[in-house]
């Protein structure tokens, strides 16, 4: 059989890992894919960077339309990045017959349900295990290894640059700032990291597990996002007093409310209980949880990130596609997990509806009586107290009392900070953190 | 599209789990699946119970045969367990064109060759997701999810009843036959333990990881096994305070030695390092690592025994089949990753020549001089000595002295351990753990 014939578009660090993992195991993909596959052109900003790159053999452009519309090739990588120009390609590359195989989280939280939908008109399938986790075989697991099940949650440590900051803050006792600064100078994050410490990127890949898991279309503008830039050292070092770890999680979950059943979608630093296994995944590497009613608990833990990783969930979807390239497209895995006409609609829960413990570290003046107007307010909202710590942050004159609550609605948590706020023993913000106990 | 017709042979745990979670899930696994999966006809040796199980609208017969020769059936699910009626059972569903699904791990271990041949032979799929780690999707992982990569190494945690002896052993300090007799109170040790204490389970799945991360035959007869009979509470407590944990595990590796490749391919408890993830899946549950060039580490862990994690598997593999099961049977994914005209035959290493490294327990009466005997046996043997243990074991008079040795070839650790035991200051055999860092 001839060999599948393959388009890059870019070939950057993941286009470039792309084309030098399927060069260097060509024998032992060809061995398991029944075929061989060949990268054929490449679309290159920088023609003379990309041909040092490829060799001589594979013709590379300036156009990534001339690759897009290109009789000869079998299957379009798209490897940009970014929103606009992908999504034209994508579906220039649909239109054209082709299949697609992204690495585009961006692009398919915003634009996937139109992409998905003219792939499903063309036939053709559009691949996307290099999306969410790099290596981490996650969107296969969700969507094929665990199609028995009713999904109830999935928790993900799902972007490495927030991992390794939070990490190395809690292993040095450092600041966000410097910590930053260390990461960017290791490469561990972006001259302009915007994307990953605000929880955007993580925001993304949520939303692409959430529609897979449950069944909905992805609905990127209904995730609730908040970054790790406003997190203190102290307060991660509290929460380790406690026996928690603050990790950057991307949370979504079946929730049944007096409404009816609705999902939560959402992203935010997250104390976990320090003995959990995914409490432990360090550094910039990725994990995702995944509770479910007849498996249980799962985890799958890996590289989330970087050239090769990335490269391999791309060749693995190469495989993929190449070995069902010309089926009935009906045989092939649907695009989110769901025939595209048995998708749901259950609703994204707003933020102010989520159900969940909280920590607060409230920074009081060391007067008599403080602690009994807090509690005093809890109780009063119904919020019950599960653990509190006095510290002295080093001032000498004020105090952090550090609270952590039983799950309460997130709409009471905020009513009763205010109150807090307003007691004139109280210094500034109260600082509230989520805490998932993830058993 | 009509459903596609299931029979089950055999209706224990797993058998009645993979009817519940059907029943209770099928709308959603039709969703996916785009057809619905009926069991319509079960085989079982207790009728009654079966009937109770499954209801009036399922056949109930006692002969597996009626079932294997039904041409109404589509895919056979094989759950008897054992190997020789399940072999002849399998060979006839395929004979007569159906696929199979099973969860028999000694069979695929031990016939596997034959029936890949055969189904290859008929065009029908195999499927054994269940085979393996039960609820955790490793064999689509390894099969599927790592297709990009050259597999150099698979680690596993792949016995539910081994990993929590030795997690109550260690967190309770209790000895081996002490928390044995508790497991089998509680459900998670048989009546007769010795398949799953002695390895022999987790060496049958090993050996199918084996095949699929190699692309080499089933090959169970040249495994090693070493079960967790003979380890002693007071080992696990000196790993402990060198900075380790021991588990069983399942250890399958590329190795080049100066005769060229070969594969390890070996079961025994294993010192690995407390901080590795792996270290710290405790109680029944299963996690494998796999090491390849291309993605680095990878981990999956969840439940790897029960009624309905393993439902979850067979399940998931009815999903597959089914989408697959009329297309051309080039399209599906290769019984064991390879196409099977492009397996290999690296041989698998004689476990003398395995290179790793070791804990040794040398029981001795407190003398002068023993330390220096035993540093130089190892140092004339070209072993060095990573850490040195001195303890007393409870007895007041004699001594532990605990070893951790670099790493080194198995014959001459042998060879060491023989001069070691022939001091007059030795006290009967030496301990030997191996010792993986699996970094």
């Amino acid at each position: 059989m001839k060999p599948i014939k393959v388009g890059l578009l870019g070939i950057g660090t993941v286009g470039a890992g792309t084309f030098n993992v399927l060069q260097r195991n060509q024998e032992d993909i060809r061995r398991r894919a029944g075929r061989g596959i060949e990268i054929t052109m490449v679309a290159a900003r920088n023609l003379d960077k990309a041909r040092g790159i490829v060799g001589a053999g594979v013709e590379v452009v300036a156009d990534p339309f001339a690759v897009v519309n290109n009789p000869e090739i079998d299957i379009v990588v798209e490897l940009i990045g970014g929103y606009e120009l992908p999504r034209e390609l994508v579906l220039k590359a649909i239109a054209n017959g082709k299949h697609v195989v992204t690495a585009n989280k961006a692009l398919l939280a915003l634009h996937g349900n139109e992409i998905f939908a003219a792939a499903q008109g063309k036939g053709v399938t559009v691949a996307f295990e290099a999306a969410v986790a790099g290596g981490v075989p996650i969107i296969k697991a969700l969507r094929e290894g665990l199609t028995a099940n009713r999904i109830e949650s999935v928790a993900g440590i799902i972007n490495g640059t927030t991992n390794f900051i939070l990490s190395e803050m809690r292993e040095k006792g450092l600041d966000f700032a410097t910590v930053l600064k260390q990461a960017q100078e290791l490469g561990y994050a972006e001259a302009d990291p915007t994307f990953d410490i605000e929880g955007v990127d993580a925001a993304h890949k949520l939303t692409i597990m959430s529609a897979i898991a449950f069944g909905i279309p992805v609905q990127f503008d209904k995730a609730y996002i908040e970054g790790i830039s406003q997190l203190q050292a102290r307060d991660i070092r509290y929460a380790e007093q406690l026996g928690y770890r603050i990790k950057l999680l991307g949370i979504t979950r079946r929730t049944r409310t007096e409404s009816g059943e609705g999902i939560e979608l959402r992203v935010h630093p997250t104390l976990i209980p320090a003995s959990r296994l995914i409490a432990n995944v360090e550094g910039a590497m990725n994990a995702v949880l995944v509770q479910a009613d007849a498996v249980g608990a799962s985890l799958y833990y890996g590289k989330g990130a970087g050239s090769e990783p990335t490269a391999s969930a791309v060749i693995a979807d190469l495989v993929d596609v190449t070995r069902l390239a010309t089926v009935d497209p009906y045989c092939r895995v649907p695009h989110l997990a769901f025939q595209p006409n048995e998708m749901t609609d259950v609703a994204i829960m707003p933020m102010a509806e989520i159900t969940t413990s909280y920590y607060l570290r409230v920074y009081v003046k060391d007067q008599l009586g403080v602690m009994a107007d807090l509690t005093r307010i809890l109780a009063d909202a119904g919020i019950s107290i599960d653990a509190v710590l006095q510290k002295e942050p080093g001032d000498q004159v004020n105090l952090d009392i550090i609270l952590l609550t039983h799950q309460t609605r997130e709409k009471n948590i905020i009513a009763a900070i205010e109150k807090i706020e307003n007691l004139p023993a109280v210094i500034g913000k109260v600082t509230r953190i989520r805490l998932e106990t993830l058993s």
